[in-house]
């Protein structure tokens, strides 16, 4: 056998050491630079291949991209299964795998599901720090399934958040957003939606629908609301008109108006691509971001390829750094 | 750390063991057994990804597919570095990733450089197998790059040839088939291309052509010629009117008419998408394939996703029941 574990060669990271060395502080900074890199013209993504196979419900696909700043290249490749939580596994099942930009020989393989829940909840975490107020007291949580809690410990980082309000359309869920503050000694309180829009300075919604679940007239001035479930043609969490009264950023633009949140108010003409603008800019400072606190900010967090290469490869640098990577020979 | 060698999981397949352990009859029966499964509609190519990234001068992307009939489903991850021959690397690097269809979950990484240049070879094998005279006897080679010998010597195995002939633009190179030639004891001659079409009763092109090397004048009835080096819009190895006067095959009719040798017959009107027939209705007997002697066929190889994942799916089967795989938990 030509394999050998302690040679040089491919890196392999596996799922429980990226949750042991990345932590939220690490994909902040990695999702935040590559989001730069990204509105400077510096990292672009590839065509997203996403395919219903025909076999167990099983949406799979590719999101890849190269970040020439970071100097990375790769695809994540995966998809979601429906059936899998009978089987005591994640319905959405990543893996990431790095190329070295130079020759192309594979770099590092990485577990991707950790990864992407946090690589998400990085983004959201992103555009609180970049266009929430700076006195925002309140957060408020719409969606708790899996990856709200990721999105909840996130952004309760970026604000000094007194209190935490959420609504879910399964109330039962609830208790999941209600344990976290308990554990971080945050107030907690399940709201009906408007209650939500009345009292939060900050929302994240992070949802599977197909309908708005937050209308215009419930928001506040000076909310700002990082929209994070939509990544499909037809999901949809938020009033359009609530879109064409905010000022509206994104990760990528071209997903943002094709399978992103913003798809809606573009179809029915309230706004046009041009009215979005990416978060790079003001993460670089060629975009002022807010602009005064009755301002209602608006960020689509459509999900590209970049930020999982971003965390993948800050997760390979620090397995290899830490010795906690298995090298093989392929 | 907890990946560890023993355990259960994903199965990592170096090139080295592929080497060893798929040889041309296994690549054979992979390629013909997936050609037939994508004529019956049971395995499909997801859309192809591929970018010149803007660095190192590489072109890198991504082949995928489901094959329902063998469940494998997969991508080949990797490109072309045209710097690596400075460094001692494979220009061409490849790598595939094979995931259970059941649950998404990565089951093994197979190095794909030794695979590609086997799965081609298998394919104008098949070719060879399935449309060229039985009494086939002269073996014409044009091009003499690297992926030739893999062509020759899977091609030798089709058909009891007595010689063969061969040209190359750049006539250096053409001992490395001399040599497999002179290994393997059957004669062989350098010619040049209106001599190799007046004796070849099957030719094989293997080159980065970019104009046409072959003329339809120069071609006998009755002989057999697979294409195998148009894979990218604008190659080319022959003359178009040769592709109006064959009998038309192809692995994946969508790609020969976009990317593959029939491009330029198409798109100068001399022959239609519905000229070619996949490969695949012959091997599964829903076309009859060569009617007679005087007729020639031609196989447009363009090269599919599901051609690597299937040879990479047997070696990995391959692999894990002789013990060679490495296994791994990610």
């Amino acid at each position: 056998m030509s394999t050998s574990v302690n040679g040089a060669g491919v890196a392999i990271v596996s799922e429980a050491v990226c949750e042991q060395i990345v932590g939220r502080p690490e994909a902040f900074k990695a999702v935040e630079s590559v989001f730069g890199a990204m509105a400077r013209g510096d990292a672009y993504n590839f065509p997203v291949v996403r395919e219903a196979i025909g076999h167990a419900d099983a949406l799979y696909g590719f999101k890849s991209g190269f970040d020439r700043a970071g100097m990375v290249l790769g695809v994540k490749s995966g998809g979601y299964w429906p059936g899998n939580v009978q089987k005591d596994l994640t319905n959405h099942q990543s893996t990431v795998i790095l190329f070295d930009p130079d020759t192309g020989r594979l770099k590092a393989l990485v577990g991707g599901n950790y990864l992407t829940a946090v690589r998400t909840a990085a983004a959201s975490a992103v555009s609180i720090a970049y266009l929430a107020r700076k006195d925002a007291k309140v957060l408020g949580m719409v969606g708790a399934g899996h990856q709200s809690t990721f999105q909840l410990r996130a952004a309760l980082e970026q604000r000094a958040f007194e209190k935490v309000v959420a609504w879910n359309p399964h109330p039962e869920y609830l208790s999941r957003l209600a344990a976290v503050c308990d554990e971080l000694r945050v107030p907690f309180e399940a709201v009906d939606q408007q209650q939500l829009g009345a009292q939060a300075d900050v929302i994240i919604t992070i949802t599977s629908a197909f309908e708005p679940l937050m209308m215009k007239e419930w928001i506040k001035p000076g909310t700002h609301i990082a929209c994070m479930g939509t990544d499909t043609k037809g999901k949809q969490e938020v009033d359009p008109e609530l879109l064409a009264a905010a000022t509206l950023f994104t990760d990528e633009v071209a997903q943002s108006i094709s399978i992103g949140e913003a798809q809606h108010a573009v179809a029915s003409g309230l706004i046009s691509e041009s009215d979005i603008t990416p978060i790079g800019e003001v993460i670089n400072g060629t975009h002022p971001g807010r602009r005064d606190d009755q301002e209602i900010t608006l960020f689509d967090g459509t999900g590209v390829g970049l930020q999982d290469l971003a965390v993948a490869s800050a997760a390979a640098n620090l397995a290899l750094e830490q010795g906690l990577a298995l090298r093989i020979a392929l």
